[in-house]
């Protein structure tokens, strides 16, 4: 399979080494940035090129892999191609593609990508959509040659997903950076908490996150919880965070 | 060294097992609750008490490992041993120890403990306090033989700590949990967010949490936002939830 990549950030960079691992032909990366597109398509052996008129039309699959306010505008540029075009964004509904192009999918990978960490793409679960059954097949073959867990999921149940990974990663990402703060406004090392970040994340590995709670609010335990925030004081920000989440705790049904 | 170990909860229990492993002696448990205190005892050898009057007075350490608020009546009913009392709170006060007894110290675990899932303990910080260099010296080679992280650290950061650890820990789980409330509403599995729980972890082993954020706030993307949030119409906690730690994304020096 011929398979033109249309983006060159974190999702892009890191579906591009999977898709070259597991040997498939990534022939072009294209990106309205030329240094960009040639540093990602160097590292696969793959074209460079920063102008959608320049794209391949007879490549079998397109994975456009951008912003998601990107997608549309890039989709419009891929009108006369025939092969299946995708997008990996989790909120974004595969009608955006389909009114554009001859054949839409979805193929979005739930995951956190940073370019500066390498992640193990087997374990990824992949979340395959298309608008015929024939496109849905080739789609969950190349899914299931990059991923273990592969999912076919409509565009609604997608986007909750979505919003789960907020809640799941980008806002308890956002908790070990508070925590951080707190711990270097007081000359303490990041470092220290690291071991309770990583049992906190294993226990849910085969717990339910409500049936492991720990903690003050948990446990109603007042006196602590009013010294926490007596400790913030000076952080109202911090101290608000603090009090809303508590409070949702202590609401959970146990 | 013969220890009587005072409580039967989580900290307790995962302390008393990880204490027998390395060979010491836990002579005594003690609980007000003679079924907690056997259960616990049995597992590793000990005597089961629960009558405070019965306490041996003649061991080397006396470990309270129970809730904040009865630390101070139990450290009351040791007056009269001469062993080292500490006890394993992150936000308790040496004092509250050293008005009751004779030598007074502190042996905190930085964890989260539920008795449903072992933990190893040669990667939990210890935090150690005394009142006395040789009390300290005391703590620090038991703790040593414990964990491979060892920490001398005041009252007042260990209190820092312990609200970085509310951040850190009991927080991000709470919020593991929102995000199964969303899921299971939506006829989705835990299991397909578990890859991304885990990978968010183990960014941040290696990567300080402010340098990989990801997600619609830290892009700035409004239009997920509202999205998101459009999708929590009918469940106003977590919309607050949602748009408060939005806010503070947004907020964060990058």
């Amino acid at each position: 399979m011929n398979i033109v990549l249309l983006g060159s950030g974190n999702v892009a960079t890191h579906l591009a080494k999977a898709l070259k691992a597991k040997g498939e032909h990534v022939v072009q990366v294209y990106s309205p940035n030329l240094v960009n597109a040639k540093l990602l398509a160097g590292r696969i052996a793959a074209e460079a090129v920063n102008d959608l008129n320049a794209v391949k039309t007879d490549a079998d699959l397109y994975i456009i892999s951008v912003k998601d306010d990107a997608i549309e505008s890039i989709a419009a540029g891929l009108k006369k191609v025939n092969g299946l075009v995708v997008h990996t964004s989790g909120t974004t509904d595969i009608q955006v593609l389909s009114a554009q192009v001859k054949h839409a999918g979805v193929f979005y990978p739930l995951q956190t990508f940073s370019k500066i960490k390498e992640v193990v793409f087997d374990r990824i679960p992949l979340c395959i959509e298309a608008t015929d059954a024939g496109r849905l097949e080739i789609l969950r073959q190349l899914a299931a040659k990059l991923s273990e867990q592969v999912y076919e999921l409509g565009g609604e149940k997608r986007k909750v997903l979505h919003l789960a990974a907020v809640f799941a990663c980008n806002f308890p990402n956002h908790l070990y950076a508070l925590a951080n703060q707190v711990l270097q406004q007081n000359g303490l090392d990041f470092e220290i908490i690291r071991p309770l970040i990583a049992e906190t994340a294993d226990k849910v590995m085969t717990n339910l996150p409500e049936n492991v709670q720990t903690g003050p609010a948990v446990r109603n335990d007042e006196s602590t919880i009013n010294k926490h925030l007596s400790m913030l004081k000076d952080k109202p920000a911090l101290q608000e965070i603090y009090q809303t989440l508590s409070n949702s705790i202590k609401l959970m049904p146990k």
